[in-house]
C-alpha cells in the first residue's frame, strides 16, 4: 500500500515531451533549471509518499463526518495539509506577485501527479485551488488580488468551484442560483447570493481558516442560457478590517455525499444566503461568468487528466509489487514444477505492461498538453491552440485509462483484489469519478467534434494528424495506419452534420488521444533508445521504456483503429430507445 | 432501483440461439413444451422481481453479520430463501429421481438470470448448489445421492465448494488440506477432515439447517499437485438416525471477508477439523477429485458467464430509465432550446445502445453455450464438444462485458451515478468479482489455448469459425472480416509453443468471443426481420433487437480484429517487469 513517485520516468517525461529545458530558455521561466526540476520531481515525490500516501486508506476508511454544517476530515488530513502549505508546494506555478514561484504549469501537473497518486481523493483540494487563483488572475481587480491571492497561492486558504446545482449538470446555463447587487450602504457594489450548488469538492472542511467560493450565478433580468451567467466570488468568512476571516457570511454546508470511492475529498451541498446573508464580490463582469469559468476549467480538465496517470501509477506500482511477491503455479510448459511468482506468466505480465505503458501514455498526453499551456503562455500561438485540443483529449482519455488499469490492477491480484484490505479496491472506485467531473468524457467528445474540430478551419486537428504521421515515419506502420484512419474520419467529421458528428465523438475521441498518445510513445522509444546508445541514464529504466513504448506500438494503438466504424456510423445508427 | 425480467427477449433468445423447440422434440426434454418455457420465463422473472430484486440493496448495505462462527444475513433474506424453495426454483434441471424436474439446463439458466439480475449477491446461493448435485450425479455413491441430494435439489440444503487455500488460489494443486480415511468403529469408510479453505461463498449462514460442503483434500501418501487431490461431501451437520441435521460435524466459520461488492454473499473462512472431530465421504475414488471438481466447476463457469448478463440487464435498464427521465440540455444542432431527457442527447444514446447490444450478445452466448451442454446431453457429441469452446468464452467475455455495462451505467448517471444511494455503483461494484472467480478469466483463455485449442487436432475452433464465417454470409461483412482474423491467428497458434499462445491468450480469447457474439446477433438480426415481415411478435421489440443487433455487427465487432497483432505479438513482446 505504499508509492513511490516514478522521478526517473517523470523527469524523462519533462526532458523529451515537455520539452522542460526549452522552457527554461525563456526568461519567464528562467528559474526552472535542470536541478529545481529534479528538486522539485524529488521533493515532492519524498513528501507525498511520506505525508499523503498513508493516510489514503485512512481516508476511504474514515470518510470525513458532517456535524451540523461543519465537516470534520479525517485523523491526520489537517496536520498533512499545515505541512503542504508549510513546504510551498501550492505555489509552484503561482503568480510571483503574490507569493507563487512563477513556474511552469508542467511543474505543478507533476506536483498534483504524486499528491494524487498517493492520496487521490485528499489531492482534490489542491487541484481546485489554482482555478480560482487563475480566474483572478484572469478578471479579478487589483484589490481583489491583493486580498485574495497570497493566501490562495500559499493554500492556507482554499478555492472551490461552484457550478452544478440539481437541475443544472452538464447543462451549466440552466442554473438558477440569483446576485443581485447591494446599491446602498457598507456593501454596496457587492452582490447578495441566494441559491443551492451541490456537488462541491471540498466545499466545507477543517483544515482551512477561510474557504473561497467561486460561485456562477445569474443577476436580475439576465438572460436565459450561460449568456446570462456571472462569476462570484464567495468566501465562507468575510474579512475584518485586519484581513482576518472572522465575519460569518451564510454560506452553510447542508450535506455531504455517500459516494463509491474518493471517500477523502468531501463532496457538499452548499446553500447560499438562506438564513442570513451572503455576499460576492464579482469576478470581471456581468454576464461574464461564461468565460471566467472555462479560464478556471481549462486547467481543472487538464488537472483531472492527471488524475488518470495518479491512479494508474499507483495501481500499477501495486500490481507489480504484488505479481512480484505471489507465488503461484509453475511456468505452464516449463519442466520444472516449482511454483514461480505470478510475474512470470505470460497473461499476468501482459497486465502489467498493459498497466505500464497505459499510465506511461496518460502521462505522455498530460504532460505534453500542460507543456503546450507554458508554451503559450511564452508567445507560442500554435501550442496555445494546441492545448485546446489536447485538453479534450487528455481529460477524457487519461481517465479513461485510469479506470482500465485500476481494474487490471484488481484483476492481478485475483481473489485478493476484491477484499477490501488489499487496496485495490480501493483505486478502482476512486477512479471512476474521473471521467464524471469537471465535464463528462461525453462532454470531452462533444467539445472537440463541436468546437474545436471547426477551429482553424479544421486545421488544428490536421496540424496534429500531420506531426502524428511523421513522427510514425516508418518505423511505426501501425501508427501510421491509425494516423491515417485518424485523417478519414477528420474528414468526414469536417462535413458532417452536428448530430452525426456527436454519434461517433467518443471512437473519434479515444482514436485521436491513442493517435497522439502513440506518437509521444514514439518520441520516448526513439529518445530511450538515443540515450542507451549513448551510455546515458538509467539502463534498466531505458530499457523498460523500450519495452513499454513497443507494447504500446503493437498492442494498444491497432485496436483503435478498429473504432472508425463506429465513429462513422452516424446518428441514423442510434435510434431511438423503445 | 426496480427490476423487469426481459421475457420478450430471453424468449427470443431462447428460441432462436438456444432451439429450446428442438430440445423438446427429445423425450428427455418433452417437457420443455412452449407453454412450460413461458410460465418459467415469466413465473421466475415475476418472483425475481417480486422477492429477490427488494433485497439488492437491503443486502449491500446490511452486510450478513459474523457472530461467533454463526453468520446472520440481512433481513428479509430468510424469508426470500424459503419462497424460493417453496416455489421449486431451485429443482429445474434437478434429477428427477430426486425430486427435480429433469427440464433442461438452459431453462435452469434463464431462472439464475433472473435472481442474479435482481440480486446478484443472494443468487449465488443458487448458483453453487447445482454444482453439488452435479458431482453428486457423476460421482456419487447410490446411498449418497439418495441421503443428499432430495434436499439438495429443493435448495433445503446449499451446497458449497471449497477450493481455495491461502496458498493455493489459481494452483488448486498446491492445497494442503488432508483427509484420513477411518479404518475402524461406527465411522469406518469416512475421512476425517483437516485444513482451512478461504473465499467460500455462502460457507456459512442461517437461511437453511444443513450446509453441504463439497471439500478438495489430500489422502496421506498422496502425490503433489493435482493428481494426488480428493473430493469430499463434508456436511455442516451429520445426520442422525432420522435423517436430520442435528449433529456437530467440527466445521467451524472463522470469518467472513470485507469485500468491495456482492455483500449480500457471505464469502467465508471455512476451518474443518481443528477442535472437533470433521468426517467427510470421499465423492468418487481418491485421487479422483479433479475429475469431480471439473464436473462441478464447468457448469458453475457458465453460471458465473450468465452473472454479465445479470449485472449487464439490471445495468441498462436502470440507465435507460435514468436517461429517459432526466431533462439536461437542449438537442444540439436544434434551434429548439427546451432541455429534452439525456437519451435524445447522440453520446448517451451511443452509450445506451452499447449497453443494450452488449448485454445481450452476452445473453445469446451463455444461452447458447448452455443449449449445447444440453443437447449434449441428448447424445449430440459435436455440440458437447462446442461447449468444451464456448465454456472459457462464455465466463470470461460475458463477465467483461458485466463490468464494461456497468461501468456505463455509472457514465450515463453522470454526477448522480458516483452516489450509491443511486445504486449504479453496487452494479459496478457487483460485477467486478466475475472475471475472478470460478477461475479468472486469465485461467480461462489459458484453458483456450491450452486445453481447448488443441482437442480434435484444432478442429473443434476452426469448426466454430467456419459456422461464425458461413452466418456472416455477404450481409455482414465486419463479421466475415473478424473470422477471417481469427482463422489466422488459430492457424498460427496451433504452431506457437504454449509461452507465445498463452501470451496473446486474452486478446484472442476476445476476438473469437466477439465474434462468436456476432455470428448469434447476426441470426437473430435475420430472425428479428423474418418476423417482421411474417408480423409475427411484439413489433417495437423486433426492430429494437433489429438496431441492437446492427450496432454490436457495426461497431463492436470491427474493434475486435484490432486485437489481432497483439494476440499475436508473442511471449518476446512480454520482457521480465524490471
Amino acid at each position: 500500500m505504499t508509492y513511490t513517485a516514478p522521478t526517473t520516468e517523470q523527469l524523462f517525461v519533462l526532458q523529451h515531451i515537455a520539452r522542460i529545458d526549452a522552457m527554461a530558455e525563456h526568461e519567464r521561466f528562467a528559474a526552472a533549471t535542470p536541478d529545481m526540476v529534479e528538486a522539485i520531481v524529488t521533493g515532492i515525490g519524498d513528501f507525498a509518499a511520506e505525508v499523503y500516501a498513508p493516510l489514503n486508506r485512512v481516508g476511504d476508511t474514515n470518510n470525513p463526518k458532517w456535524d451540523d454544517g461543519k465537516v470534520i476530515m479525517p485523523p491526520g488530513f489537517k496536520e498533512a495539509y499545515r505541512q503542504f502549505v508549510e513546504a510551498g508546494w501550492g505555489s509552484i506555478d503561482g503568480p510571483g506577485a503574490y507569493g507563487g514561484q512563477d513556474l511552469p504549469f508542467t511543474l505543478a501537473t507533476v506536483v498534483i501527479e504524486a499528491l494524487g497518486s498517493a492520496n487521490m481523493g485528499f489531492s482534490l483540494c489542491n487541484i481546485l485551488t489554482p482555478g480560482a487563483i487563475h480566474a483572478l488572475m484572469a478578471y479579478g481587480t487589483e484589490q481583489q488580488r491583493a486580498t485574495w491571492l497570497p493566501k490562495l497561492t500559499t493554500g492556507e486558504w482554499n478555492g472551490t468551484m461552484n457550478l452544478t446545482e440539481p437541475a443544472a449538470g452538464s447543462d451549466v446555463g440552466a442554473l438558477r442560483s440569483t446576485a443581485e447587487k447591494v446599491t446602498e450602504g457598507e456593501h454596496a457594489g457587492l452582490y447578495r447570493i441566494k441559491g443551492q450548488k451541490i456537488f462541491i469538492t471540498f466545499g466545507e472542511h477543517d483544515l482551512t481558516d477561510n474557504i473561497v467560493h467561486l460561485v456562477l450565478a445569474r443577476t436580475p433580468g439576465a438572460p436565459e442560457g450561460t449568456r446570462g451567467i456571472s462569476l462570484f466570488l464567495v468566501p465562507k468568512y468575510r474579512l475584518d478590517a485586519d484581513g482576518r476571516p472572522t465575519i460569518s457570511n451564510g454560506v452553510r454546508c447542508a450535506s455531504i455525499e455517500h459516494k463509491l470511492g474518493i471517500h477523502g475529498s468531501p463532496t457538499a451541498v452548499m446553500i447560499y444566503g438562506e438564513e442570513e446573508e451572503c455576499l460576492g464580490e464579482i469576478v470581471g463582469e456581468e454576464m461574464g461568468g461564461m468565460r471566467a469559468m472555462f479560464v478556471m476549467m481549462n486547467n481543472a480538465r487538464l488537472m483531472i487528466g492527471c488524475q488518470g496517470i495518479q491512479i494508474g501509477e499507483r495501481a500499477t506500482q501495486q500490481a507489480q509489487r504484488f505479481a512480484a511477491e505471489r507465488l503461484q503455479s509453475a511456468l505452464a510448459g516449463s519442466p520444472d514444477r516449482t511454483p514461480v511468482t505470478i510475474d512470470k506468466h505470460p497473461d499476468v505480465r501482459r497486465m502489467l505492461w498493459r498497466m505500464r505503458a497505459q499510465t506511461e501514455a496518460a502521462r505522455a498526453l498530460v504532460y505534453y498538453a500542460a507543456a503546450q499551456v507554458d508554451f503559450g503562455k511564452l508567445g507560442d500561438e500554435a501550442a496555445a491552440m494546441r492545448a485546446e485540443i489536447l485538453t479534450p483529449l487528455a481529460k477524457a482519455h487519461a481517465t479513461d485509462i485510469g479506470c482500465e488499469v485500476a481494474s487490471l490492477g484488481i484483476q492481478v491480484h485475483g481473489g485478493m483484489g476484491f477484499i477490501e484490505e488489499t487496496g485495490a479496491a480501493q483505486h478502482y472506485r476512486d477512479a471512476r469519478i474521473a471521467p464524471i467531473y469537471e465535464g463528462t468524457n461525453g462532454i470531452q467528445a462533444a467539445d472537440l467534434v463541436g468546437r474545436k474540430l471547426g477551429m482553424a478551419g479544421g486545421d488544428l486537428i490536421r496540424g496534429l494528424i500531420d506531426d502524428i504521421a511523421y513522427g510514425a515515419g516508418d518505423d511505426f506502420p501501425e501508427l501510421s495506419q491509425l494516423a491515417e484512419a485518424c485523417r478519414a474520419v477528420t474528414d468526414w467529421m469536417a462535413k458532417a452534420p452536428l448530430p452525426d458528428r456527436l454519434a461517433g465523438s467518443y471512437p473519434y475521441l479515444t482514436m485521436l488521444a491513442t493517435a497522439t498518445c502513440g506518437w509521444l510513445m514514439a518520441l520516448q522509444h526513439r529518445g530511450a533508445k538515443a540515450a542507451l546508445e549513448e551510455g546515458a541514464g538509467d539502463t534498466a529504466f531505458l530499457e523498460a521504456k523500450i519495452a513499454s513504448t513497443r507494447f504500446y506500438l503493437q498492442q494498444i494503438v491497432p485496436a483503435a483503429a478498429g473504432l472508425a466504424p463506429a465513429a462513422l456510423a452516424g446518428n441514423a445508427a442510434l435510434p431511438e430507445i423503445a
